[in-house]
């Protein structure tokens, strides 16, 4: 047999499971390196403003659970999570209007690893997940890694289309098959900064329900809204949680430096969350576990949400307004109420993976709407997309990027007009694991 | 079709992945809800001794890394670990006689995870691991969650024994069929407590390397030796990493409740384990890794590690000592020179799987052999094997512990002598996933 291509490069080339093989980082996850200078206006990471943290008061809390629980924070703890943060989150969730028990959580490192756990568990290879188009990049990470086949459901500003959900049901059936659940980010979605209408989850619910179908509900911006009271969540209609896992997490209420999350679900799930955690990580972080209760315990942990709120209403405001004063026609975008992400369309002929290296030579950073699809087949409008985060950068420096890409758009828009679009039209760069999902 | 069983209670019954179908909790998993009472001495689990380290200058330093680093510290981080943590990782592989590059680290949310990350990569369903006889329950928890079919290799007072490795992997190729890797825990094995020696870590490696077998070197008390200098790494003579891949935590050598662990791999396995672990969890804790980094920067670390050992050696003396006086004749045991772990076989007929209830019952907790084990078929050494940890417990503990342990073990030979032995060898409780792998 011929050696294999980079074998030489790779002596453990021939032994890798066939799920590892996909799992090759995408050209833009390159261009990410070269994104981080200081000197680029990032509009692509989804990173909370931890300025807006009362860190020394963090610091003398952490000083505190060492000196006072340190042979328990240090220590091994359960799979399944400390006790007391467990209710601590029941009562976090009850302001999404979930009335929940401790026994039917258990906490993560993140709501990633929830993710993780939950396709580890219910994911054959093969199986049909459905997912919102587009979808956050890292639970299409963690389809892709369990060789799930994403289909997509369409979208529009009031959350996902229940009827286009019913099609897709409908289409699978056709073909024999079913899905094994439907993604979803009712709440502020990344990427797209919209959020289901109250009317759109019921729907949604219903019709999960009548068709078996698991509702896996990720919900990290749930209590970022700018309005009112947070949107109640799915998994609060279905109460004994038959058709929705729900999935929780403080790296946007509080920090993502402890990786502390949750999933929700009933007790014969949760038995087995618990089994697969053990396997993957034998049990979350005490220390991290016990510094989120005593922060939750000790701290105003609600008015530091409505801080959070304010500091991202006010980075929306700027790219809403900046967006609207510099983008050139043709241009459409999201307007979230909560959350981190605007979802910007641009004229017609433009390809945004193809504009990125452009635009990173004039110092903005996006990503591209490609990333946010599971396949290489897109829709035209996600081809010409691209996701705009607020929540990490000072107003002025929004206000700077979208001068900065606007610029750039309306150079490409220049050439296209010039020389035609044939090449606008071609595919992508877009390949393999996508760019690193939100922690750039 | 009829309704399976239990699936009134489990609403999502029908919609597991097949991994996830046979991930039930087992028997002895409930027995150690019980073993964790105060009034049972628990040599079951393999929790380090906390109190051993200076909670207050580390509830210090935690302040300070807050204080100093909070916006770093508590966002999220890159998916490969902290930059300076993974030189100081080197640093400290540079004691077992590892020169290796920063760039070869993944960091980890403790070992384990680390371990999840390579099966993941590398096991497809239906792959062989090797694995010693007995092996870590959590290694064999995690290869059972992807599915491998794990074969055990011939363990002796001098570790895996190379006629046995070889002797399996011509079983295998007369089946046609190739072992993806063999994982190893050569120094102060758990659960056996013994040291590969310098010699047959040498054959091991030659025997892999001809077979094109990956070694997945697994040493995470590999700096708790009793005596001079810890052993050698098998890793130290795979310069290039093209037969081991290597893993190390500092769970044992600092605090598990860190969960921070590594793997070292070359780039090209690197690079899927970082997309693996962003897939499984964006990132590992910033702030955990900053803490284990200023830890290692600005306290004696190699002092602690030596304080470690003393208290563990005058355990392991203690264990050793009660065993001796104790024990009834026909007892026989292993003499660690490191590590945590004593491994104690019974006279012929006994089975400690079925004596368990029995000795919790007289406050004595242990972990049988059966959990040590991938299948149901036992030899029958191991059906009458088990476990001690000395890790936790002081040695006043200890010797009560095992005082306790001979009587119950004295009580089954008297009624194996006027019963009979037929009882004893059928088959013990264990099933599914064993006990949960030493949090507990």
């Amino acid at each position: 047999m011929p050696t294999p291509p980079g074998s030489r490069l790779d002596p453990h080339h021939d032994r890798y499971a066939e799920r590892a093989r996909t799992m090759t980082a995408s050209e833009i996850r390159a261009l990410f390196a070269v994104a981080s200078r200081p000197e680029v206006v990032s509009l692509a990471g989804g990173m909370p403003y931890l300025r807006a943290l009362p860190l020394d008061d963090i610091a003398r809390l952490v000083e505190r659970v060492v000196a006072e629980q340190g042979t328990e924070a240090l220590q091994y703890g359960s799979g399944q999570g400390d006790p007391l943060l467990r209710e601590q989150i029941c009562t976090v969730m009850s302001h999404v209007g979930i009335a929940a028990h401790p026994d039917e959580v258990v906490v993560t490192s993140g709501s990633q690893q929830a993710l993780d756990l939950v396709t580890r568990i219910f994911v054959d290879p093969g199986d049909v997940v459905l997912a919102e188009a587009p979808s956050y990049v890292g639970a299409l990470g963690t389809f892709r890694s369990y060789q799930a086949e994403v289909r997509h459901v369409a979208m529009d500003e009031d959350g996902l289309v229940p009827a286009a959900l019913v099609e897709a049901l409908g289409t699978l059936s056709a073909e024999g098959r079913r899905a094994k659940m439907l993604y979803t980010v009712p709440s502020f979605h990344n990427p797209a900064g919209v959020t289901a209408t109250p009317q759109r989850r019921a729907e949604m619910l219903q019709v999960c329900r009548e068709a078996g179908l698991l509702v896996l509900e990720d919900d990290p911006y749930g209590l970022l809204g700018f309005d009112g009271q947070p949107p109640r969540a799915i998994r609060a209609d279905d109460p004994d949680g038959a058709t929705v896992i729900y999935l929780g997490s403080f790296s946007k209420t509080f920090a993502p430096g402890l990786r502390v999350g949750w999933a929700l679900a009933p007790h014969a799930v949760r038995d087995k969350l618990v089994l697969a955690s053990e396997a993957t990580q034998l049990c979350p972080s005490s220390f991290t576990q016990l510094i989120v209760s005593a922060y939750l315990r000790t701290q105003p942990w609600e008015e530091q949400v409505k801080v959070y709120r304010e500091v991202y209403r006010e980075r929306r405001d700027a790219l809403l307004e900046a967006l609207d004063n510099l983008m050139p026609a043709g241009s459409t975008w999201t307007h979230p109420h909560g959350g981190f992400y605007v979802w910007l369309t641009l004229p017609a002929g433009i390809d945004a993976a193809r504009m990125l290296p452009l635009a990173i030579s004039e110092r903005v950073a996006y990503v591209p709407g490609s990333a946010f699809y599971a396949g290489p087949d897109l829709p035209d409008e996600a081809r010409r997309s691209l996701r705009l985060s607020y929540c990490y950068p000072e107003p002025d420096r929004i206000r700077e990027g979208v001068r900065r890409l606007a610029a750039v758009v309306e150079r490409e828009l220049e050439l296209r007009a010039t020389f035609g679009s044939s090449q606008a039209t071609q595919d992508t760069a877009q390949d393999g694991a996508g760019p690193a999902p939100d922690t750039a």
